[in-house]
């Protein structure tokens, strides 16, 4: 097992550890938590500040162009492409996770009418699938949402299938999708296929021209640090563009919005995925966030993140074992994402204990206590503080001692 | 005509005159363009900075409890309440005005299914129409979009309508619906109705329980001052929370989000209409608005709308009349909105001179210029030197004078 000084020295050795500096961690805090918010660059507070009291206060409607707000959904998504391997040109960043779902969603039916599938796992983030069924409840049409075990899903895929909607990195256990082969295989049999990145990006390296998908979806707020429910990006493929019509459609995504033609007539290309206006200042921390991965090698990227959740699954197992702590996913650090998921006895009140000694992670029903590793800024060292850490809390049961629980009860 | 003298006695007697303190007006800058972007209150960059870099940078995913993230839509949309005579939670702020649109357009769809007709006129924001139309190209099973003119709609509601889905007040003409007559004729068809409140909240009062009417959708960021693109809110009449089910649905929205079941099912009231996770540092900002609005009289923000409009409107055709203005919208002032248009001969130039000259409004194709005035701040001040200046720039033709093209070609 690796020493504290071993990880010191890593991290000396560390590619990132300049970035490490342009985040805000908080004292005394071993922040795991990627998968739900990044930390804050501390480029943030002056961007948004400029966006408020400059552009907003003083500038004021004449910003949409001399600040370029009319431009971000664009300008931010071709900073991402590079990350998820889009191309130029293919990423528009706006709304939700769940709208462009649905719109990339509702444009893949529209163009297989023919088919009433729509393939997914039980992998997947529960609320993408609910993204499909309340679609089909709507529709009452005989559209019908399959949802199998991820190692079904090749399986499963046969020619009445219209679109596969899966998530590439398992939320709970990090089960990586082999998308390259996944994709393949829906081509195979005719379906188009959507993946959600929302565990990928800015995690593992994502290539979605080299897998040939047809769409994908993503959120910003996690590995990508845009801040609390900055927008998600949608990806299209180029062959998709013009003729990719999604139901829900608006101004910004009309071929000339400021005719105020009564008609809709689509954008021809990428543009008629964008919807209504987008809340900016959100947009503008997203923007600041997006410049740290200007010069991030991925491949140099990926293997810190897998140095790092081997390290803690290691770390883990030697320590807690007897604890009966067991690790979800596989165990192949190339078909995992950048998280590490136990099942663990107790696992909330075992999290709850965490937390107070400054170690966060989550918690995810029923038994899962998660920790995600941004390979941008977390490092060895703190792996293994919050391995030593796991392992003491576990040791003595200390979520049961009368000190934790009167200060639970405190707080 | 009313003198400067005059008006500066009027903004004396201005029972929202301690509000304009609270909004940044740029140093020479007469600001009409509440239709687009509302001024920023003072409170903005405070409200926004503790959200970066306490709630986000030091609390970070705590804040989704500790600092309220998770409630906002929820909070905000209570403070929005009285504004729109919307009873108490009946009101959510997500998303933008589109994606709630298609939310409810799918709802109400869904609960009169035996009819095909959307009925719609000519006067409302053609983003609104593009959303039935976008709906229905996805649909294609006979599901249509009528568009009549705005003095149409009564007699054009039918039973085969299903939904009537217009804006109360014209966003070019400042026109008004009386909603509660269109609302009953609506009821005597068996139709439902949806009303788009954007250029209605915070400029006239609304009374939608009063009303009787069935779903609203508006925005904030106009004469609610919630900033660049800040988020839309959605109304459901208490009888609909738990029959209304939107085509587009997420997690947000689920009878018990953190179960992460993976089948659907809608939280038993207004919630549903949640979807993703909401861009809050945008929605931060809004909450700091609409603070401004906690006890403000509606009746005599009307009225003094009403002054201000009638203001103008009085100065500029006495003053321009001989230059082709033709007032657009009705003169009845209880049947306007709070903003005026004019058709105007080179009415693209013209603003453009206007601007340059420190008065901003806007122009809408094909010869409309457009001025919102907002009754929380601005004053009868202003309208008189706006007039003065516009009538200043029609006598001189300056927009055609070489000091305005050489300044025009280095901007």
């Amino acid at each position: 097992m690796s020493s504290r000084t071993e990880c010191e020295t890593l991290d000396r050795k560390d590619p990132f550890r300049a970035h490490r500096g342009h985040f805000h961690v908080p004292e005394g805090v071993i922040y795991l938590d990627g998968n739900s918010l990044g930390l804050m660059p501390k480029s943030a507070p002056t961007r948004v500040a400029d966006a408020i009291s400059r552009q907003w206060g003083e500038d004021l409607i004449t910003s949409w162009n001399t600040n370029n707000w009319f431009h971000l959904p664009r300008v931010i998504g071709d900073k991402i492409s590079p990350l998820i391997g889009a191309g130029s040109g293919n990423v528009m960043v706006a709304d939700t996770i769940s709208v462009n779902l649905f719109k990339v969603l509702t444009a893949a039916l529209a163009l297989k009418r023919e088919r009433k599938v729509i393939l997914s796992d039980s992998g997947n983030f529960p609320s993408d699938l609910y993204v499909a069924q309340g679609l089909n409840r709507f529709l009452s049409d005989g559209h019908e949402l399959k949802v199998v075990a991820p190692e079904e899903v090749a399986s499963s895929i046969t020619e009445d299938v219209a679109v596969v909607m899966i998530t590439e990195v398992d939320y709970r256990t990090a089960r990586r999708h082999d998308m390259k082969a996944i994709t393949k295989l829906a081509h195979d049999k005719g379906c188009l296929i959507i993946w959600d990145l929302a565990h990928s990006a800015g995690a593992v390296p994502v290539d979605l021209i080299g897998a040939d998908a047809d769409f994908a979806v993503g959120c910003t707020y996690k590995y990508l640090n845009g801040g609390p429910g900055s927008q998600a990006f949608v990806w299209v493929h180029p062959r998709h563009h013009a003729s990719a019509e999604p139901a829900l459609v608006g101004w910004w995504g009309h071929a000339r919005p400021f005719a105020f033609d009564l008609a809709w007539e689509p954008a021809p290309g990428l543009v008629r995925q964008q919807c209504g206006t987008q809340a900016i200042l959100s947009m503008v921390a997203l923007d600041a966030a997006i410049d740290e991965w200007a010069d991030v090698d991925l491949l140099a990227l990926h293997e810190k993140s897998r140095s790092l959740c081997q390290l803690f699954i290691d770390l883990v197992e030697g320590g807690c074992g007897k604890h009966g702590l067991k690790l979800a996913g596989p165990r192949d650090m190339t078909r995992r994402g950048s998280h590490v998921s136990f099942h663990c006895p107790e696992g909330y009140a075992v999290m709850q204990a965490l937390i107070a000694a400054g170690v966060i992670g989550d918690f995810r029903a029923p038994d899962l206590i998660r920790f995600g590793f941004a390979p941008l800024y977390n490092s060895h060292v703190e792996v293994f503080d919050a391995a030593a850490a796991l392992t003491e809390i576990l040791d003595t049961r200390s979520w049961d001692k009368p000190e934790f629980l009167a200060r639970k009860a405190v707080t």
